[in-house]
């Protein structure tokens, strides 16, 4: 049976690798140090839920020649043993006379020359995920090394999905949509919203989902207010649009869409939206390519919203997805990084049906050289409705 | 009905500010700046499965007198308007070309006075969750304000639950014990590991978690091996001992526990380390109290094992617990934390049975005035056994 520690053949890995060093070369970056769980993940293979633990940090270095080099606690030593990283230097972690730091440090001269650049994700979208205090040591021991910005370097590599990512991204975009299918059977009026989640979860564990990271959703009459906040016990009643939102996961890659149902007959007003929303999805589908940028895309969904006689809902309408809920770019009015080939985007138009009501609306695609390929299965053309 | 956004009377966050308060009048800090969720949340009430995107980041100042200040995306300011929080401010994001330093650092120094420090966590098991090279414009903007380790400062509150928080724990940890009660339902020989993961996490939904953090396991003839990796698809035999443990949420607080089943009757080493384990665990539970160190609890839990024959594991055996899966001090040789009425402990006692397979028992504690007091469901005396 397949190593589910290594998810991919080695060569996916190795070519991750060398699209990195070549970035890197680019760029004038001698080494990265990656310290988060997509990014350590997409070098190595290393996949685990003990991220959640905030206890340790992990880290991978990557040398502009060479293989990586994991620097991280005993704990994960067999799991990293399985993936195909040979250069594995282990302490005992948590531990507040051993940081770590020292050992990193040790695997960042091995491979940096004194002149050498250290590059870390430092920019929009991006996390440290380490002690403070220990980077700051880490500046220390590595001087003069410096240590630069490596957000673009990375970014630039990672957000072209290869064919077995996006294989995987279309299998969990799959999985939640028979989650998804299953809505009406659990929803009903007099359910209350957090039961509603509960079992929006156990419809994605059934379907096939490993875990379910992200689940939002908002119910309310003819539309919802903010599409962030934990469910409440108010039960659904005629009237009300449900929205449901996943970043369920399966080997490590998420998908990111939403699904709205009537809770009896919709009003008018909830129906134009649908009907805008999915018309104006429709339209950008189709002319979403490579060569433009994010920017663009956002005005294109904006416009095609207001042809539809609806008004554009504030913030972004779409992101990057992959290894983790949302990923750069935006497809937002102020991001001009430039769509490629193997992007993997939600587009998320949302609008405004009244002051503090909305709708969402939202799909993944892949981009293709000319053109956009759906990975989750397209939303109904007319809002279900879940009759009593 | 409660309004889940709060989860709290304002009063429980209004006190854990004022501890927090005295706390940096003691460590000569004048203002506090939280950027991670269970930072964000215990001060404000903000709870949103939304921190799994790392688009945004979200700040929480606390001031040392007067209200907390949050600076905050736009999308979070229908539910932060929610909590007890007045002072919101909110800029549009992700923005390449507006990070929300600027309102942070307004934020900063409306608090703080120039020759004030801010306190921001960078040690040991915290993380500064904010993009790197927005900390180095803010130490800019603040300037001459100096920026300092509150570490110590925000542990030697948090790690004090209150009534409130311990009644929280309290019920996830039952929510998980129903769970586990309902294993061998559905974990038997032929089932591969990773549908009893999904079958386990449903149980947990179905029993009452909001959601599932963290679910971990391994199964093994007569023990297991790490037990960080995801599971595979190997299906449980005869003689596998099947561990599960899960990190469930409910009003944002984790529960962090394990069992063991034998699938099929045990082998005498299976047996015997599960005795040990649990006869180790039943003396530190009438042992452990304030005062002691969190060396001193590792100390009296190998002791424990040893003289039931067990030979202990390596690596921390235990740890702190509340609005993260772990939390400091580490029950490990090293960490001389001094342990105090309010802390929630795991105690996570592991035994080698051979090279490469062990057994962890675990479970949850809050420390009395001169006791501990359980809070999960106590593991039985004798393995389950699964039958086929």
């Amino acid at each position: 049976m397949a190593d589910r520690s290594l998810i991919f053949p080695a060569d996916e890995y190795q070519q991750r690798t060398a699209r990195l060093q070549r970035s890197m070369d680019q760029n004038g970056i001698d080494a990265l140090l990656l310290t988060t769980a997509p990014d350590v993940f997409y070098v190595t293979g290393f996949l685990t839920r003990f991220w959640e633990s905030p206890a340790r940090p992990w880290y991978v270095v990557v040398p502009s020649h060479g293989e990586p080099i994991a620097v991280i606690p005993t704990i994960g030593a067999d799991l990293i043993q399985r993936t195909w990283i040979k250069d594995i230097r282990t302490w005992q972690a948590p531990n507040p006379r051993e940081s770590g730091v020292a050992l990193l440090s040790d695997a960042l001269r091995d491979v940096v020359s004194e002149r050498g650049c250290i590059g870390v994700p430092m920019g929009l979208e991006t996390q440290l995920r380490m002690p403070l205090a220990d980077y700051f040591e880490l500046e220390k021991t590595v001087t003069p090394r410096t240590l630069v910005d490596a957000t673009a370097c990375v970014q630039r590599v990672r957000e072209r999905k290869s064919e077995a990512e996006i294989a995987k991204l279309r299998h969990i975009c799959n999985v939640a949509g028979q989650a998804f299918d299953t809505v009406p059977s659990f929803a009903a009026t007099g359910v209350g919203l957090d039961q509603v989640f509960a079992e929006f979860q156990i419809a994605c564990l059934c379907a096939g989902a490993d875990w379910i990271s992200y689940v939002a959703g908002a119910a309310g009459q003819g539309g919802y207010g903010d599409v962030i906040s934990p469910a409440d016990a108010r039960p659904l009643v005629a009237g009300d649009v449900l929205m449901l939102d996943t970043g369920a996961v399966c080997d490590g890659y998420f998908c990111d869409f939403d699904r709205n149902y009537a809770i009896g007959p919709p009003g008018d007003a909830a129906a134009r939206a649908y009907d805008a929303l999915w018309q104006a999805t429709q339209e950008v589908l189709g002319t979403i390519t490579p060569g433009q940028r994010a920017c663009d895309a956002h005005q294109m969904l904006c416009d095609a919203l207001v042809r539809q006689g609806a008004e554009p809902g504030g913030g972004r309408l779409g992101h990057g997805l992959g290894l983790s809920l949302t990923e750069w770019p935006s497809i937002s009015a102020v991001d001009e990084t430039e769509l490629v080939e193997g992007m993997v985007l939600t587009l998320e138009p949302s609008a405004i049906i009244a002051p503090g009501k909305i709708m969402v609306h939202e799909e993944v695609v892949v981009l293709r050289s000319d053109k956009a390929e759906l990975l989750s299965p397209r939303a109904p053309a007319q809002m279900p409705v879940i009759l009593p």
